[in-house]
């Protein structure tokens, strides 16, 4: 029998008093929150909370809140040992540095902690935990994953008695947006960048975004509840979006499927396979549908099934929305475990590399448009055990096919389409290898996986 | 400041030790899930979570699972008032008889209660709450709403923070499957139900289901939880599918709709309107491609903005599924109010009637084919203020357009479809009622709600 060692915490009257670290556009966004809908958060908290204490880098800025009447925090540590602050909301980012060092000094004062920041739950976010266990103290982070959307409520209470076998999503709106923007306007990656860049829905260095790094580290947050282990973001295997063409849209299109950046955690047999990177989706499954800026998180239990859950995935309000939500379940008493279960039985499964994927692949080849070069890539993916569903051969107009045996010699370059039934990454890797060595190909092929949605 | 009154429940050391009243295909999927995943239940709740009693009409029924060695009762009440149970799990359903007294018994002697019964916590749920409030007593019913996707628990803790202006969704299974068959196979509802009946998605009884009383009983429990009002069933305006024909279908997806069974609840100026009916919805909005049994669930708050929640709305794993994540709740010792809120903090804003309602309507006539008929009824529209957007006119074998002014006259009848510009409630009725006192108007028209989905 296990015994009951995680508790409820103890009994509060008054205020639940609030220290916020960070004044950007999240943490105005919990100021205002929290004093626009008081009233009922007051009722369903059964108790007010009060923002009382607040540390930023500058205190003059015009955030268009007063701040005025705060204790005002010019390091933000200090939070941690306010003693009139009950819970401390970091919402400073990043997994090192002053956010980190906050995070737990105030989880070893036993202080609760919320915080919207991703990459310091994913990178660190085990070592926290084991704070937070021994201190019997609260650390919340919806906000971390997918905005607004209860994410992690979902899949840590809502859906606590089922084994689930699948979970991931559209975790990055600039991604999903760059994307829709690409397919609705019919151009790359590049000019679309600047755009979303200029319309504040990428950011200066939108690396962290593009790459995919944003998207694991939410991925690795999942994949931690969703399996019952310690979260683990360093088996997160990333790819980004910046090799995605306006062509491997359309392409796409034709095939009957759109592009999405897709986080993937799922159990196999050999252990959990964590990955972030472009897929294909069926045009018609309701993940290819998620446009724009939405996120949307899918959820595979034996006993419930498939859900899925949609929404705003950033922004100031949905995010706030999630972190005063938090607050809300603290104030409530609320003490559930930081990874659905102490730590001593969480699950030892293992991680698996994304080597181990077995899936359809697209791949786009550039080659010489002249007789035998189907013949050449076929044979390799013969030799290589790849089996191929189906190719498409347009010339870069999209005039039709031009190519193959029957076609008359001539010097331009074609791109070509090709889809596979059911193959091993490994085996898919080293097809690519060998196909790009070849002389008739002229660009490394763009690969690309295909996911059922 | 508002003190909490209601607080997290008391320590418990052991096993969480369960009751279950009612052991049809649910009940028996609670005990599976239970038995079947116990290891990771017992890891997330801290203890295990152990049946030790039931209460069926039948003892000696084969169920598929061993309950042998369970305490048995053969009056479900008494199950409130056994020593060895902790918690009550009643799945007889029904919201008076049996099933009422067994929650009221078990709430009284302040002991928990898991309901998956729709029926009761719509009609009864406001007394319901002041006596689990008074007891400080968990009342969970996770299961009662969209079967396996955690709604209750995303409104009620998941969007806390939010003042909610909309809420509801596809909330009938039966509905939807039925609605999407008609689509797909272009039959009427009467083959299709009977088809549903032979499949099991629909009961020998269906009024429940295609007369939209389940869906409002659903709807009544949101709409509460998202505006924190005492539950009002009396007040949802419910209508079902009976009246909804193959070829309305077809003439929604000819305007670029599909017909759904929505319930929605939203916050007006005047109050709180809340109404189950077919609607057309855009074909490409998230909700009008939720198909077959799946339930989806919509809510729209003033900070997260609009978030969708899909999945498998009844069926024995999804609502155990829900039942045994409500238990998880108990045995963490989480104590929420049934309402979100304690009773004298939810809000008194009334509701407002169907009438009030403002939107588009789609009508289908069935009118002679001869010329002035549309005439007489576009005069009508117009003195009862109704503004049209468009009309359809095909003959029933869909030949094109054959009524009108300049067509010659014949005795043959067509079908009319006209849809309206954002139009009063109360309108559009009185409209109705004059064309159908029409000479030239062959049957009741048949109006449908339009929504933006």
């Amino acid at each position: 029998m296990t015994p009951p060692l995680l508790q409820t915490g103890p009994l509060r009257i008054g205020p639940l008093r609030i220290g916020i670290a960070g004044l950007g556009t999240v943490g105005v966004g919990v100021v205002r929150l929290l004093r626009a809908n008081a009233d009922l958060i007051a009722a369903r908290a059964g108790r007010p909370l009060d923002v009382v204490a607040v540390s930023a880098r500058e205190r003059r800025r015009e955030r268009g809140i007063d701040v005025s009447d705060l204790r005002w925090h010019d390091d933000p540590l200090s939070l941690a040992h306010d003693p009139a602050v009950d819970v401390v909301v970091e919402l400073i980012g990043g997994a090192e540095g002053v956010a980190r060092r906050l995070v737990e000094a105030a989880l070893q004062a036993g202080r609760p902690v919320v915080t919207a920041n991703k990459a310091l739950i994913a990178v660190h976010g085990a070592e926290l935990a084991a704070t937070a266990e021994a201190r019997r103290t609260p650390l919340a982070f919806e906000a971390a994953v997918a905005g607004g959307i209860p994410v992690i409520k979902a899949i840590r209470e809502g859906l606590a008695a089922d084994r689930l076998t699948r979970v991931g999503g559209i975790l990055n709106g600039t991604c999903n947006y760059i994307l829709t923007a690409m397919r609705e306007s019919r151009r790359d990656f590049a000019p679309i960048l600047a755009e979303a860049q200029a319309l504040g829905y990428a950011e200066a260095d939108p690396s962290t975004d593009v790459d995919g790094i944003d998207a694991a580290h939410k991925l690795a947050i999942l994949a931690a509840l969703a399996f019952g282990r310690p979260v683990d973001f360093a088996s997160v295997h990333v790819e980004g979006i910046r090799h995605v063409a306006a062509l491997d849209i359309r392409f796409a299109a034709e095939l009957g499927y759109r592009i999405k950046l897709l986080g993937i955690a799922q159990l196999t047999e050999a252990g959990v396979e964590a990955r972030v990177h472009p897929c294909l989706v069926p045009v018609d499954t309701p993940i290819a549908l998620v446009e724009g800026v939405f996120n949307a998180v899918f959820a595979e239990g034996d006993f419930v099934g498939r859900l899925m859950l949609e929404g705003r995935g950033a922004g100031a309000g949905p995010t706030a929305s999630a972190v005063v939500a938090d607050l809300i379940d603290i104030a409530r008493g609320s003490l559930i475990p930081v990874w659905g279960a102490n730590a001593e039985q969480l699950s030892r499964i293992v991680s698996v590399p994304i080597t181990q994927r077995s899936g359809d692949y697209y791949l786009r080849l550039h080659v010489l448009d002249r007789p035998g070069v189907i013949a050449e890539i076929a044979a390799v993916l013969r030799d290589c055990g790849v089996s191929l569903k189906s190719m498409l051969q347009h010339a870069p107009s999209g005039a039709g096919p031009v190519s193959g045996p029957g076609a008359p010699p001539d010097d331009q370059s074609v791109p070509i389409v090709l889809v596979t039934h059911r193959t091993g990454e490994a085996s898919m890797r080293r097809a690519l290898e060998l196909i790009a060595a070849l002389d008739v190909v002229l660009e490394r092929p763009n690969m690309i996986r295909i996911e059922a949605g």
